[in-house]
């Protein structure tokens, strides 16, 4: 298995210009924590966000998303609901949906949700390590390695997006890692949920699921850096991420990703 | 019909300081996404938010409040009811109220929603073109011209602030046109909503509210214009314009205003 | 009686280093509009934040955390049912929490709620002078002096941080009182809670509650007086002082702390 590394900072910045092109819609039932920062993350982006989580109006919504994320971080009953029936329309309709199971490793209601939800075939999975060790039933995140993230993708037919201080992007056959990033990204809330709002915003313009995860994570982690270096704190950090998004364009994206 | 466009702009500077001598208390009825927004917005011109949805309480605020906002982005059961509840306290105190139908172009529930509110008498209605479409039962947003807004001024007795490119703000006698602004405005999330977080603010110390809506999108537009110079990208600009809003004063307001 | 005032900027400093090092949990059940801003000063001070309100899982947040938050800015009955069970599961294990009664002072159904959480014995009471009189069942806020404070703090055996212009920090035997903080504090949303979560983060480090609420507060206050000194206005402020509670260093506390 050769990793095809060297497309991916050029994919990367492709799909950053179709984003800016298409404006997709990003329909995201997402954590309350998040929302804010999720909708101007998506924004800025170019991705046109929306966030009702109303039984009365999701499957509409839904319907005309161009991708759906699923947020796990606020565990109620209404945006459980509401998960789920954006889930079938989504399915039904053939929309991409992500799925982010928020800190299932510490609430097992929460990591029995996300199995059910993992069972409806999401396009992509964005988690850290503790959430995967909790959604893939391994035992210490140790464990993790190459072949437990092949084992799930190819069992679950999905693209992993495994964050931390580096990230692995997994399908059954091709792996990807990214060692952009910066630790200020761990010091602001919400970091990894806007993570999977983008690869989102990303699986509504490249049908190749595995390089808009792996497009999306490099994006997020080279505008980090951008971030990093301009902040003085996780304060300015968060604003200037929007800022290092909305302007990272196909010479710093080539010049700054490593990925291999 | 002239338009009193000289005079907007004094008016404008008139309001900013009116709000920041008596600190109006507006008590809103707004979404999950814009809360934290609308709530710093108000603040930084000199207002004071309130922001409970709870059943208990919502009367008990609307009633001692100066002006109250009622924006759809969030379109739950509890702030449904709760809308309904400060309305009724508004209406029966003659406390001034600001109508935002949000998105109520892509949901049914909701345009019917807000057209029942429209039927309450808002002093003032704050949208984009896709929303007054909704709104009014025209039929695309190119329809949307002098005549239009006024029919539906004088049938609803209300004044219509339209933003988008330009500003309208229309009541049955009188239009004003407001060309300032910024395309950043459109990348942050909830600006819209905060625009009519002050005109509520505007409302509760301007009786006129047709030159309360105009007042309150001068100052936004004008405020977008000075944070867009000073920003580096959407992160930036909405911590700009918060800045921008707390610092404005008459000389910048008669300068730059762009009214007609 | 001496207030050991002398002692109280190291031991901020050596509360802060303690919280970088241990990295506490805190939970919060808290109010929409401040959540993001507390996660963010949470995880600016070094500490690690949850959020949850669902009844299905707060029980086992609370029983992993080393502190919790009960602030009561939005009082639904689903926060309030949580704030009762994580309360319950606080006092079973001995884990501290502080309590935020925002805006009793506005609603009976509030106070009512807040004394009834009051009976069950908070480590810390963080609220304004309107807040402590609904609470004490003063008549005034002109009344609130220290005999008021010594009084409440002895009955209720708790601490009382009381901000303000100036903020006392009180128990049934000493008295601190700090001049630290500046008038833009007053004009960013959530200022206060988030001085509680950080009250909260304190608690988990340093068993003297009196010590821990001085130690918070003067935190907030010092980083308060570096953020306005950057800032053009409360957007700025908003994220300078997150970037100044991450930075704030022994050698600036020793040398801004006010305390008496």
């Amino acid at each position: 298995m050769r990793a095809p590394h060297s497309e991916l900072p050029a994919i990367t910045a492709d799909v950053l210009e179709r984003i800016r092109e298409k404006r997709p819609r990003v329909h995201c039932i997402t954590n309350a924590v998040a929302q804010n920062f999720t909708a101007n993350m998506l924004l800025a982006a170019g991705a046109v966000p929306s966030m009702t989580i109303a039984q009365k109006e999701v499957r509409a919504f839904a319907a005309r998303a161009d991708a759906v994320l699923i947020n796990l971080g606020t565990f109620d009953a209404e945006r459980q609901k509401a998960s789920l029936a954006a889930i079938a329309v989504a399915n039904k309709q053939g929309i991409p949906w992500v799925l982010d199971p928020v800190f299932i490793d510490r609430s097992k209601p929460r990591a029995v949700f996300a199995k059910a939800l993992l069972a409806k075939r999401p396009r992509a999975v964005r988690l850290n390590a503790g959430e995967f060790v909790a959604l893939s039933g391994g035992k210490t995140q140790e464990n993790i390695n190459d072949a437990a993230l092949v084992k799930f993708a190819k069992a679950r037919r999905t693209v992993v997006g495994l964050t931390g201080q580096q990230d692995f992007v997994r399908d059954g056959e091709r792996l990807a890692t990214i060692a952009n990033g910066d630790p200020l990204m761990a010091r602001v809330t919400a970091m990894g949920c806007v993570a999977s709002a983008l690869v989102g915003a990303a699986l509504a313009v490249e049908p190749d699921a595995w390089k808009a995860v792996a497009a999306a994570l490099i994006a997020v982690g080279v505008a980090g850096e951008i971030a990093a270096a301009r902040s003085r704190g996780p304060g300015s950090f968060a604003m200037e991420v929007l800022d290092a998004v909305y302007a990272l364009d196909r010479g710093t994206v080539m010049a700054k990703a490593r990925v291999s």
